[in-house]
């Protein structure tokens, strides 16, 4: 064996012998489970007009963009979705990429070097955290939602004469919190910092998210990145600015130029989702509901997200308890370490308002006894 | 103004003042003009088939694949497509990603970390570029297509006891020359070394990419990466190897966990555009034959890709002949410095096999008389 062969074989060992192995598991077109762990949150990937749209978006312009968004690669549906996504979000300008990720790490790489300072609350999502590290910028992970860490490392940033950015979640991924973004967003204008929030879970489920809604929407120092593949129902990511900002990231962000733009299907697919939840608001008041119910039926704090933590003894007992959901019927996902920040297996259970409503109330019912019996 | 709105304008200002700043013009989906600047070099992202594949895939399966891969986000297709490349391209596995960056950065990030050393060709692509700097290797970068180079970099890591990889394109994407591959894998093993070699520009132009018609697919020691938005027409990327580097992949790779599964239409454009690929093996014959038809008109050597780079003498004369192309209904691409290896100012000419033939002979008269002109 060559010296890769057999470290790949070791690290493959040294997963298994810990359980940690993870497999893929494909699933069909009409699998008939109730999809609890997806981050569909509204129901709209699945949604007949915007399928449709999408498949016509397939049809009319082809299966993909064909070239980076540079060369031939925007198309006037890149266009259409970034200025629809600008006005609803309350920003002047938005950049569509092909992945949340891509749009994660084009805004810090394009704006953070060397000569940056950038403070990350100890929570944020992975795509953010390779962000700052291939930007090379100076780091300083905060404690989560600590503001007065945040404070402490602005005025420190700015003896050093350091420009300065700050990454937040509007909410956070594992746990479901909201960020402080009022007081952060404060705290930036005080100390001349830019605040960078991902709104990957706060969109559509708080309407326009949780910057629009805390009025903080169009302010120079606060920029959106946003997914749409989680309440939009399809693939990409956005960034959401100034005008400066958006030239500076068409010019700048390698994550953006050297990649063909997002293809036709999804870029109309999220044009109509995002259509179709300022049409109909009540989806996020639905998912709201739901995820306020189930918290209140399981014993836990409701999230601020559509996403429910449910704490579990132990790894075995989170998987025990997800294989018995999947036994009826449903899906739910699960947290064990390394991904959680605190070392707690939980289960993870997304209260989609797609779920229809009798399956809703199934699966509620099927949840109590199920959790109550493997906690 | 902030000091990052401050930043912001001088940066401006100063790609202002070097004529370098660019601009996004959205294309439309009855756009009349024949594209030679896009990366469909087989003409399948507007081909019937794989257009309807996409739209039957979004009708069927929704707009996105709602998790990640790791969650519910691994879809039917997606088996079948990783399947189908890795059957196409010699290899034992695929795994597919949402794009060619996030394939680029999964493998070297998954594999290096400080203690690897990684030795990469001068004119790599970006995506692989900021791979190894979000790895942290111990980058060395060898001159282009440098075998003795290579090998002198092999037995300094050796001497180091380092894990090693060799980066390389199969044909490259600026100056469209091919690498030495066969005595890069070579030298890869007898060194212990892993060869990573990306078919961006490769696959479907020449079959099953060059890795493939040389007899390299297979070995354990080369690893290729691919991408399905050139001549698969659609969107994403994929990685080709052993099972234990995929399984290593999806446990390890941040790229591929962090992020939603590639969406339905585009894995199904891959798809169909995959099996067109393998029925209409002409697509590749008429895709060579053009573009060496177009460089003996235009007097420069033939590449080894779809794409002729024509020298031009100044950034001026390129843009200049560009925008006369446009006048005469042709799109066609320009390298201008930064984007230059070498400095020197091109016309980019992807000579695309779905351009149709009256298309194809009107283009070759108009930019004979063209470059001449401007050159």
């Amino acid at each position: 064996m060559s010296a890769w062969e057999t470290w790949l074989a070791e690290q493959a060992a040294t997963r298994e012998a810990a359980g940690l192995t993870r497999r893929l598991r494909p699933r069909a077109a009409d699998d008939p489970a109730v999809d609890l762990a997806g981050n569909d949150y509204l129901g709209l990937a699945r949604d007949p007009g915007v399928r449709r749209a999408a498949a016509d978006a397939a049809l009319a312009w082809g299966a993909g963009a064909s070239a980076s968004r540079l060369v031939t690669g925007t198309l006037g549906i890149h266009d259409e979705l970034e200025r629809e996504l600008a006005d609803y979000l309350g920003q002047p300008a938005a950049l569509v990429l092909s992945t949340g990720y891509h749009a994660n790490l084009a805004v810090v790489t394009a704006l953070a070097d060397r000569g940056t300072r950038v403070l990350s609350d100890a929570h944020i999502h992975a795509s953010l955290v390779d962000a700052v590290r291939l930007s090379r910028a100076r780091l300083t992970v905060v404690p989560h939602s600590d503001v007065d860490a945040v404070r402490a490392g602005l005025v420190a940033a700015a003896a050093d004469g350091e420009r300065t950015i700050v990454l937040a979640e509007s909410v956070y991924s594992v746990l479901g919190d909201a960020a402080p973004l009022v007081e952060l967003a404060e705290l930036c204008a005080e100390h001349d910092a830019l605040l960078v929030v991902d709104e990957a879970h706060g969109l559509g489920v708080h309407g326009p998210g949780l910057v629009a809604t805390l009025g903080l929407a169009g302010l120079p120092h606060v920029v959106v990145t946003a997914t749409l593949s989680k309440s939009l129902g399809a693939q990409g990511g956005a960034v959401l600015g100034s005008p400066a900002l958006r030239e500076h990231l068409v010019n700048r962000a390698r994550p953006f130029i050297f990649d063909t733009g997002l293809a036709p299907a999804p870029t109309a697919g999220a044009l109509a989702a995002l259509r179709a939840l300022r049409a109909r608001p009540e989806l996020g008041t639905t998912v709201r509901a739901r995820v306020a119910e189930l918290a209140d039926v399981l014993g836990v704090a409701a999230p601020a997200g559509a996403v429910l933590s449910v704490p579990m003894s132990s790894p075995q007992a989170a998987v025990a308890a997800q294989a018995a959901a999947l036994g009826a019927g449903l899906r739910v996902g699960c947290f064990r370490p390394p991904s959680v920040p605190d070392g707690i297996s939980r289960l993870r259970i997304t209260a989609s308002a797609g779920v229809p409503d009798d399956d809703w109330a199934r699966a509620v019912a099927t949840l109590a006894a199920l959790v109550k019996e493997h906690q």
